[in-house]
Formats: structure tokens, C-alpha cells, sequence
């Protein structure tokens, strides 16, 4: 299992509850790819959401944002962190 | 105080311990900006990190960034943020 960090862009204007919603959306089917989304973040003003998963591969997080609707436009595995 | 996303890029094949140190650099100086670097992310492959931070503003935190030698290439407000 490797970290990853998601990208999306055109979010212009996402609420907290539009948010939550994907995050929730995300979160219901996770399971079936092995993945587990851990985090996420938004800024409404330039539309970019950062979502941190962990997950056995990209491809597993793409596709479970592709049944929700969301397809990430970068996924980079992130093996460093830190607190 | 809100949460900004930083992004540094040209950082290939970053260490734990580079990362470690880069991260340590910003925390002994962050107070005197009012900023608090919380995490930070590396993916060595492709160069980029990402670190999440609190701070009065996106400027604080690139001062910060820019006397330990590491310039943000992108400081994202992220105002909205979910577990």
C-alpha cells in the first residue's frame, strides 16, 4: 500500500457540502479497489481539490473516482511524509 | 489562520531525510511568520512535494519557504478540508 496524493481541478466555487459529498461518495465504494481515502482539501477560489488516499496502485484510486464521477487530473504516489 | 497547500516542484529523487531536514528547516523559523508547517508529502519520481500548512497568509508562508531555500512554486488556500 502506497500514499497518494490526488489532484482536481475546475472545483470553482465547491461548498463544505460538495465536498463532503464526494469525499462520502468515495469513501461508500473504497473498499472495492482496496483503497482508503484518508484526507482532502479544497480551495473554491482557484477550484482545486487534493484528496490523500492510501491504495495498491493510481489506477485503483482512479477508478474509484471515476465511478463517482470525479476523475483526478494527477495522481502521484507520495512513498515520503512526514508530520 | 486558514490551511494553505503548498507545492515545490524539481525535487527528484528527494530523500526521507531531505525531506526530513527541509521540513525541520521551516518548523525552527515558522513562528516568526505566525505560520505552522503541519505535514509534508514527497514523491521522488516525479519531483514534486506538498506541504500543508496554517498560517496568516500565503505570503508568510513563502517568506518562510524562501529563507530556508526552498520557494513554493504554488501556495493554495485550502479553507475547506475533511478526514
Amino acid at each position: 500500500m502506497t500514499q497518494f496524493m490526488d489532484v482536481h481541478h475546475g472545483w470553482k466555487d465547491i461548498t463544505a457540502e460538495q465536498l463532503q459529498q464526494a469525499h462520502d461518495a468515495d469513501q461508500a465504494i473504497e473498499k472495492e479497489e482496496g483503497v482508503h481515502f484518508e484526507r482532502a482539501w479544497a480551495d473554491p477560489e482557484s477550484g482545486t481539490v487534493y484528496c490523500l488516499s492510501e491504495a495498491p496502485s493510481p489506477e485503483a484510486v482512479q477508478r474509484i473516482h471515476e465511478r463517482t464521477g470525479h476523475r483526478a487530473d494527477e495522481i502521484h504516489p507520495v512513498p515520503l511524509s512526514i508530520w
